[in-house]
């Protein structure tokens, strides 16, 4: 999997496959959130049913300090499938990836994937300097992992805070937001609409939105009309399909694409999508059948 | 670990020996939600590092309907401990435990702990008839479980909705609160103070307290201040001191319980405890220490 991610050629092919197959409107650049780290020298690999896995966990202040620094010619292999992606995609705009840091350095002090994110948490309270060094190193490689996107022809970055909605507003503009900042500023003057995504996020929405973002992500728990709400009608949504319905009946499935659809309808614009990631065993025809329905009621949104 | 919920005695002394070290102002029943499955002949148990495991996951109208029932006499056992248990703590007031309906029918479609809960929140959708006779299965073990327990002696009741925050509010709304009403429904005639808790359901508080509940348990991701505007200031909150500050340093920990205290003082009351599950590696003292705290601050919220 890792390996796929840095091989430019299969990591363009699996970009470029979603879009073939389902025509969506913009293409994805295939990656994982723990590159930067692989890049940087630190031992990570997918273990398979578990998710990525640490060499060694990331837990004190000598830990952090030890941690190798991401260099730019590392980039490169991400520079040169993004290129070959964009040149394949030609007026299709491909959205470059790349982890938002809490999520990063999260994983970092976990080892592994987990429940509760505990190691984290008590390591915010516990020894902030230590977590906001570590924050900031993994929002450096994320921002020069998501600058490296964008400068190869990406039209636009999303930040990934898969873990966010684990953390109290409090705690999420102490300890999380000023490194989602710190990467966005990394490529702010690059000009292209930024994306802020997490799960379970509904209460920090403003927060994510003031790390710079232009465009926000709500997964599939909060109705979009409520999050367009929450943040004065001032940002375009992206979501939020429920992965959940993919395998319902198809007028099941159709009725809830419509009702997204039209509760997206009161946000400045709305990127549709699924609002977490597309379950392994999801028939592609479904997703084909989704495109062609939103693009049958509104010919820009899918 | 179940088998020590079923033996009266030491379900009993497991219960009593916080109340006995810590000194709080309530004990709360010791069990696990999967045991009213176990009383009712479901093939279920604790797998170490993994949680509770089903030998068969309940998937189909058919696996429904092969659910045995549970009897009245299998629940002996639990009275007998409630009895022991009560006898001891005299004055003390025993808070009796049921999962949620929701929580314990995801677990028997899951079969096991899940992430995302992806095979009942596809079951609502896919084939409601299916998923709402297994929901009204597991509201009548739940609240005969708990009548059982309040019968006994108990002077409260409380049903944990661990998985709850991974459904919408509509969702919630139409596939978990009618049984949790239905399993509150089943001790409402007993008069006793009824508790509805689960874990990022900051969107849900007020279905929660629809479907019968009094006290709403609120986890530690959101400010109680907050959680009482939202139920306008109708109901008891119970919580939510974050488990991930228990390592932190005292004087961190302090302000963390005096902030939760004083967030909570504008509810009608407040329960104070933790916004989720003590993590295994808790120092006892400190949980000493945070009940003497809490003491000194409130004689009687502890």
């Amino acid at each position: 999997m890792l390996d796929s991610c840095l091989n430019p050629e299969m990591a363009s092919e699996i970009t470029l496959q979603p879009v073939r197959r389902h025509g969506v409107d913009a293409g994805i650049f295939f990656s994982d959130i723990v590159i930067p780290l692989k890049l940087a020298g630190v031992g990570v690999d997918i273990v398979p049913g578990v998710g990525p896995v640490l060499d060694e966990p990331v837990r004190t202040a000598a830990d952090v300090a030890r941690l190798p620094q991401l260099t730019d010619a590392s980039l490169d292999p991400i520079r040169e499938a993004v290129a070959l992606t964009v040149a394949e995609l030609g007026s299709t705009p491909l959205v470059g990836f790349a982890g938002a840091p809490f999520t990063v350095a999260a994983y970092m002090v976990e080892g592994k994937p987990s429940r509760d994110h505990l190691g984290p948490r008590r390591m915010m309270h516990n020894d902030p300097d230590t977590w906001n060094a570590l924050a900031e190193w993994a929002a450096e490689a994320s921002g020069a992992f998501l600058r490296a996107q964008l400068e190869a022809g990406a039209s636009a970055g999303q930040l990934f805070d898969s873990w966010a909605g684990s953390l109290s507003l409090a705690d999420y503009e102490k300890f999380a937001a000023p490194s989602s900042t710190l990467a966005f500023s990394r490529v702010k003057d690059l000009g292209v609409p930024l994306v802020h995504f997490g799960t379970g996020t509904g209460e920090l929405l403003g927060a994510m939105r003031d790390c710079g973002a232009d465009v926000i992500g709500v997964d599939y728990r909060l109705e979009l009309a409520e999050a367009n709400r929450r943040l004065s009608g001032a940002n375009v949504l992206q979501g939020n399909i429920d992965p959940a319905l993919l395998t319902a009946p198809w007028e099941v499935l159709e009725a809830h694409v419509r009702e997204v659809l039209a509760s997206g309808a009161e946000a400045p614009g709305h990127v549709v999508n699924l609002g977490h990631g597309v379950p392994p065993d999801t028939e592609p025809e479904v997703l084909t059948r989704i495109v062609e329905l939103i693009h049958s009621i509104s010919p820009s949104a899918g």
